[in-house]
């Protein structure tokens, strides 16, 4: 299955199908992904206008064999929206369809195109009364549509889940140009195969979802935010256990910070208030949301007490207002930040069952000890079971000192994780840097089975190629 | 591809592949199903030990092309576990595959094979301080690999989501005899598509589930169970934004209860106890589940204060001890029965859009009155917009007195249904009840995709045949 370029003629062919309006300049946003590891190219950008133009866009691709690459906020982390080599694709972008298409609070649903940026979500939905809980660092410019299409995580999937389970029904065009009609607003509906959850997560390579019926919240009443200094991860897991026994489900964040991470801040970013130095070895940020009359902050407090009686934790501070519970989120929003201006060897996004964690954590430091002198910054969503274990060169050296390190220690850490029952990609996705891993690590039926859907739903391969599969496998 | 018998010459096969211990006598309750609407039949029954055993009989089926009916409690409503028709096929009962195999309280997971009853998965967490929240009338009989393959509902489904939302990970056997191992205990794991929820609620006809790590929550410290008269759905409703916005993810269960159904109880289960007489048009019973100290006898006070104050509510009853929780939900869960003692013309199984409840219901009762005299009981979990509208003969009439007219009632109601953005089937399934529905109703570009996964995935045709999908579509 050879592709052709998307070249003039495909551009001219593509401007008798879809309003001139759609036709955009290649420029090099769109080439671009955050980490820099690729560079992208493309004959032709398109952003149509609705669903329709959507389709003729792909049926036009299929009738010319010509790649198309879904692009949303091109905010992803694994290159799912880069197409560095190959022939040049259609970059399909959705920053046109933009719309807020309905508000339902006495539904808790929201319906938004997918080109919808999800801070404009969270706005929408907060003016409504309610909370629209997928955060993310990258919520100021990441779309929904790829936030449904890879399936993103972030600091409120503890209590709310990641964006499958915020979404009720999608629309999409599938890779033949067909249309599928599914924006229900229904909370059951048990007719026939889950194709939504099939499309979310796909990264683009099944189809190309263009709105979202999406689950809404009430907005807790109180929240209380605290930064909490813990004996390790063990003992943080054990504060979790408490804080559920005290308040259920109105734990809203659990965040394991390094003291790596603090150091870090220090190093790159020293206007970032840091509220222990120097740094302890483990803390978490807990962030509680109540409904009416509950008490955020007595519970908050209750908590702490709890956890100091027990020996779980030795220290914290407790947000008493809204500069205060913005100040230590911006500590743990920052850390990736200042991770990049450290320049790490190697990054990682994995899970691991909770009662596995501890155990990684110290057997990985050992076993990376033996590659070499590193730094480790350990943090991340540690409720989800999900941390993002990135590998910094020594103090006063830099990446370039660790030539062709990066891929042992990745090995290494996706082997110790993966023997433990762990992700090797917990919330990032596949994309184009992990299809190796999936393909050694993924189960054989379940690849075998992804293979066959591939194929049977695009068999001419032109939906996002190379992503999340390799075009030989 | 036609199919062929599982006459002796296979089951003599069969011997050469798996354990004598697994080929069963075709006994007549796998022949049957709740409702009596078919008569199965079978040439063999298979009940394998293990998942390799489940492999080695469903490549025994597809070398010999015979159909495998994967068969659980054999509870299911819309007969995708009987195959009345056709060649007769192999049944794949899961029940000797009986065994709890972890339970992880710190992880608040579980572990179970997809024969346990989901009556045991409830005890073997409740016995570890934990909740597994699906709960369906058929419990005691019901198993979790049905559970799943059917993406079972219930009545916590409000708050703790579907059989889907509470599954983790799984095992399966699909139709080539390949085992797809997914066992896993995260909380996250993006790497490719979700086959898990492909095969949730794929109802058997995708492969069989085997095993899965199903999420336990934490145990409610307290809860409040109350019955309450409220002023109609639109009330009702209106009380469950309220009981939200004083509660937030408290609301375990919102069931509504239509007087009809008071009525018929009395009719046909008169020990049942009714906390009023006469039977008011429209109650609820509502069910709060509070962390530690919070207060759930006081929070249902407030509440029921609060719907008298708005005029939402007129009157209730409020449990002070399990044995009176136990009744009040004693009603609720006897009117299925008490609805079979009746005899229904026609029984629906719909979600609508919550903002579309209290018009369908009011339209609907209008149209059919137009087809004739009913007796109507609509209710269930209102929460997430699922009523079971079941309609009946007029008092001292029964259904042959109105010969021709189910169907009639049905497709009026599943258009009306459609129309306002519904299913018609919310929580049941499609089975080989509502083939006919999902092809009038069903979104072409949907279907056409789920009949490529099934040939991509099911190429003879084995698993499950003439369920969801119809052979000739």
């Amino acid at each position: 299955m050879n592709l052709n370029s998307a070249n003039d003629a495909f551009v001219a062919k593509l401007r008798s199908h879809i309003s001139e309006a759609a036709i955009r300049t290649v420029e090099p946003r769109y080439l671009e992904e955050p980490r820099g590891k690729w560079q992208g190219q493309a004959g032709v950008v398109v952003a149509p206008a609705n669903t329709e133009e959507v389709a003729a866009a792909i049926r036009a691709a299929g009738d010319a064999r010509v790649g198309v690459i879904p692009y949303g906020g091109g905010t992803g982390l694994v290159g799912a929206q880069i197409m560095p080599e190959g022939p040049a694709p259609m970059i399909l972008s959705l920053e046109r369809m933009n719309t807020i298409r309905g508000v339902y609070p006495e539904e808790n649903v929201i319906v938004a195109e997918a080109g919808v940026i999800l801070q404009e979500i969270h706005e929408a939905a907060g003016a409504a009364g309610r909370l629209f809980p997928l955060s993310i660092a990258a919520k100021g410019s990441a779309r929904i549509g790829g936030n449904l299409s890879t399936n993103a995580g972030g600091v409120n999937v503890l209590r709310y889940g990641n964006a499958r389970d915020l979404c009720l029904g999608i629309d999409a065009v599938l890779p033949d140009g067909s249309i599928m009609h599914g924006l229900t607003r229904l909370r059951k509906d048990n007719t026939g195969y889950d194709l939504r959850n099939l499309l979310i997560g796909a990264e683009g390579t099944l189809g190309v979802i263009t709105a979202a019926a999406l689950k809404l919240a009430p907005r807790p009443q109180e929240t209380g935010t605290a930064l909490l200094v813990v004996n390790g991860p063990a003992a943080a897991l054990d504060l979790l256990s408490l804080a559920r026994d005290q308040v259920g489900e109105a734990v809203s964040s659990f965040e394991l910070i390094d003291g790596q991470g603090f150091d870090f801040l220090a190093d790159t970013l020293p206007d970032i208030r840091r509220p222990f130095d120097p740094a302890p070895p483990w803390m978490v940020l807990v962030e509680l949301g109540l409904s009416g009359g509950a008490g955020a902050q007595a519970a908050l407090e209750r908590l702490f007490g709890a956890g100091l009686e027990t020996g779980l934790l030795s220290d914290g501070v407790l947000a008493h207002s809204g500069a205060q519970r913005d100040a230590l989120w911006e500590i743990r929003e920052q850390i990736p930040e200042a991770n990049r201006r450290v320049g790490s060897v190697s990054s990682h996004d994995v899970s691991l069952p909770l009662s596995e964690i501890d155990g990684f954590i110290a057997a990985a430091r050992a076993a990376l000890a033996q590659l070499g002198d590193f730094r480790i910054n350990c943090f991340g969503h540690l409720g989800d079971g999900n941390l993002h274990y990135n590998v910094f060169p020594a103090r006063g050296r830099t990446r370039a000192d660790y030539p062709g390190m990066g891929p042992r220690v990745q090995e290494r850490v996706h082997e110790m994780v993966v023997a433990r029952g762990g992700s090797f990609s917990a919330e990032h996705g596949v994309g184009r840097l992990k299809t190796g891993d999936l393909e050694r690590w993924g189960d054989p039926a379940r690849l075998a089975a992804m293979r066959a859907i591939k194929a049977a739903l695009d068999p001419l391969g032109i939906m996002n190629p190379g992503a999340v599969l390799t075009a030989g496998g």
